[in-house]
């Protein structure tokens, strides 16, 4: 059944949610008397649609269904998230959460993107509310920080997991829970700098970015640091390091006066630093930086990766047809080059998942590999036939050609959304034994069900292309 | 000619520092008194070996010579970099920094790792040091923090570059410079919320790596707030977000006491986060992730990826021989799959760096492209012939089959460095109007250039594998 979640206030982050939720499938209600509310959604969504299922190498569920309200009640009605992202103001904060309280449904879970405020400040007044604090972009970070009832953080942890999120179960509460706190912390001493001329807002983004920036991205604070102790350890870090508390490196037992003049300074370095481009533009910038982090992090599962991987496990594969699809997903911008199409490496890493999945359904999966046997790819032919674009959604099948012995010889046809025929690789794969690297007979359990897929295909029309060389025509 | 960098202090630092220059081509010379420095720096440089030439698409230059030294003055000798790693106490930086001074050539660079002296402290005996703070591990992270004599930070910042980093000129001195001091707010606030129990090394981690970390690792701090400012910019975003200076979000206006029962508690904390894994097993996965990560921001040249693809420019080409070179590069750790090898897929993409490479060398690059005409592949025939594992250097020769017409016949060797074929991948590409996205001729300039490497191959014998359909034997 499709959920639905409620959206009350549509800026950056309301949109932001609308669209983590749409993009996993949920129906949005959303509720926002500004009459820009649509415009500014729809341009988040667009960012949205472009980056978050090129994290993926399947295709995230079919997307929900947006619709704008001009009722509170009839936008959060059978919702099972509702959440508030108004204004950081306490009394419109109470006036709205007592509204949703009254009209949500009894099980719903009512968050608000609140940064500052703790959950005994918004329940005062007896509103159900919990804090779910989310991280700009919120389509693609997955931090939220939860603080609140812990059985209602409970069930919003769970919603969370399945729209690809990590949810942060805090504690106890605090102004302005945690990650906050760390950005108030930086954002006051980077202050200082700028108004004491040590540094343009530039230079403080390069000592960022081009240092601990990148250590953060996958391992944090205290794990970083761990390892700067070296094999003596956390404690010997703790005694070398921790003595520097006491010694004057920040400013921040004090706090620099909010001047125009401190304004009109960092506004003005942050124009010559970043005013050749569009807030869209830097967006976009920002969106394939972070999508290609946090594909890369995949690879280990660190972070984001973990949190990538772990969503993707429990996503549907592809429905068989006659032939069996084999890959369902969509192109990412990082896998396009200068002719500004998807370049000839990546129909090859498509062709490449095809086969892993054709391996796993023929009972050659990761628990296959780790007891020793596997195939090793021999040769490939690829036709490239039609270009593919970032965004593109392609679909595979696979038909086997021969699968007696050693051998397992595949044709992938890597198709269109629009029926396109983009590529077709002809595969040929020898089975090994992973200690040795040598060929090697595969298992009966794989050489029947690979025999089973060989059989059913062995009456279709022999396809176009196969069996050809380099320039051939068939 | 070579280069020599002088060490003075082989720990962590310093070993970072070596591998840097070491895998640069300089060659190293190490001082220090620990009995243990050159096992120490051996360890440094097995990482260095497997995560820095995986940034680059080009091999780097050969390794320099590393040489350790019991005299001061024989290590410093001839060499145009020194640089001091001491442990931080002032009396013995003076003492390193006066023995440098008199015995360093009079046009060396001598810098200093110090996190926290400023220049007039180091100089104060007349020492002609400047602060070069590099970032853990220095082998990867960009980052050199130079605070000093602006005539020898330039001089710094010229050789930084051509090693790969990213030199950020300080306008004044600081204690502790830029980075630090963010690094030590983070750090003060951080304590507070752990002897708070606020939430644990490992959740505090996760506040960090699941949010905000992603957007630093490639904008910074202002960068990513003007876009929170949305359309209405930089100065919007500090209207908004100023008051919040004045909350009570931070605990920073106080020190946690260093007790042993607060050491206890960090260390505790992050035994039961990271106490399964070793430092070194930390160290590779923090490396592997990094490498992923920068290797994904060369994409969009933001940050690091900005000064990779920098450093990258600036490396030699590979020589000619019979037929031209068209790679030499290191297989990166994220090429490899779930068998222990490089994946099919980035077979592909050597063979495609090896024909963009040729086609720069015909005349048909960027400029040209930018220009209207392109060659895009229609059909790749690759066979896969020896494995090929992370670390591994690979070079490409490039033989042309037929170049007549709007035709590009390519055939590309793979050979690793012991001389085995790794692969061989006939590639046929049509030369294309970029804009029609149709078939069309290549411009006299370049149909010229390629007709010359046509004709010269000419007379050469038909490649083994040219013209096979898959699993056909020739």
């Amino acid at each position: 059944m499709t959920h639905k979640a409620a959206i009350i206030g549509g800026g950056v982050i309301g949109g932001g949610w609308a669209a983590r939720f749409l993009l996993n499938g949920w129906d949005v209600a959303v509720f926002d008397p500004d009459p820009e509310a649509r415009r500014k959604i729809d341009e988040v969504l667009a960012n949205a649609r472009r980056a978050l299922p090129a994290l993926y190498d399947k295709v995230l569920p079919a997307e929900g269904r947006l619709t704008f309200h001009g009722d509170l009640v009839e936008t959060v009605a059978g919702a099972a998230w509702v959440q508030e992202s108004v204004p950081e103001r306490l009394e419109l904060k109470h006036k709205v959460h007592g509204q949703i309280t009254r009209a949500a449904d009894a099980g719903a879970v009512i968050g608000s993107s609140t940064s500052g405020f703790k959950p005994s400040e918004l329940t005062a007044e007896g509103a159900k509310v919990i804090v779910a604090h989310p991280f700009n972009p919120v389509y693609l970070l997955p931090l939220v920080e939860l603080v609140g009832a812990p059985t209602l953080c409970d069930r919003a942890a769970t919603l969370l997991r399945e729209i690809g999120m990590h949810p942060l179960t805090i504690r106890k509460e605090i102004d302005a829970h945690i990650a906050d706190r760390l950005l108030e912390a930086v954002w006051r001493e980077s202050l200082w700098l700028v108004k004491d001329g040590i540094a343009t807002t530039e230079e403080i983004d390069e000592a960022i970015r081009m240092g601990f920036g990148l250590r953060w991205a996958q391992m944090g604070l205290f794990e970083t640091y761990r390892i700067a102790g070296g094999e003596a350890g956390m404690k010997h870090f703790m005694e070398q390091f921790g003595p520097a508390l006491e010694w004057p490196w920040t400013k921040l037992m004090d706090v620099p006066a909010f001047t125009p003049e401190l304004v009109d300074l960092i506004a003005g370095q942050s124009d010559a630093q970043s005013g050749h481009m569009s807030i869209r533009e830097l967006e976009r910038l920002r969106d394939d930086n972070l999508v290609g982090m946090m594909r890369a992090l995949r690879k280990s599962g660190s972070g984001a990766g973990g949190t990538i991987n772990a969503h993707e496990a429990g996503l549907p594969d592809p429905e068989p047809l006659d032939l069996p699809v084999t890959v369902d997903r969509v192109i990412p911008q990082s896998w396009t080059d200068y002719n500004g199409h998807m370049n000839e490496t990546h129909y090859v890493e498509v062709s490449c998942q095809a086969t892993d999945r054709f391996m796993e359904m023929i009972g050659a999966d990761a628990a296959y590999v780790a007891s020793g046997g596997s195939y090793f790819t021999v040769e490939n032919h690829v036709r490239y036939l039609a270009e593919m674009l970032a965004g593109d959604r392609v679909t595979v099948t696979t038909q086997v050609l021969d699968g007696r012995g050693k051998k397992m010889h595949l044709f992938h046809r890597l198709t269109k959304a629009d029926g396109t025929l983009a590529a077709t690789v002809e595969t040929l794969l020898l089975h090994v034994d992973i200690k040795t690297r040598r060929s090697a007979p595969p298992s009966e359990a794989v050489a029947a069900q690979l025999s089973r897929f060989a059989e059913a295909h062995a009456d279709l029309p022999k396809p176009k292309g196969v069996g050809l060389a380099v320039g051939q025509r068939g």
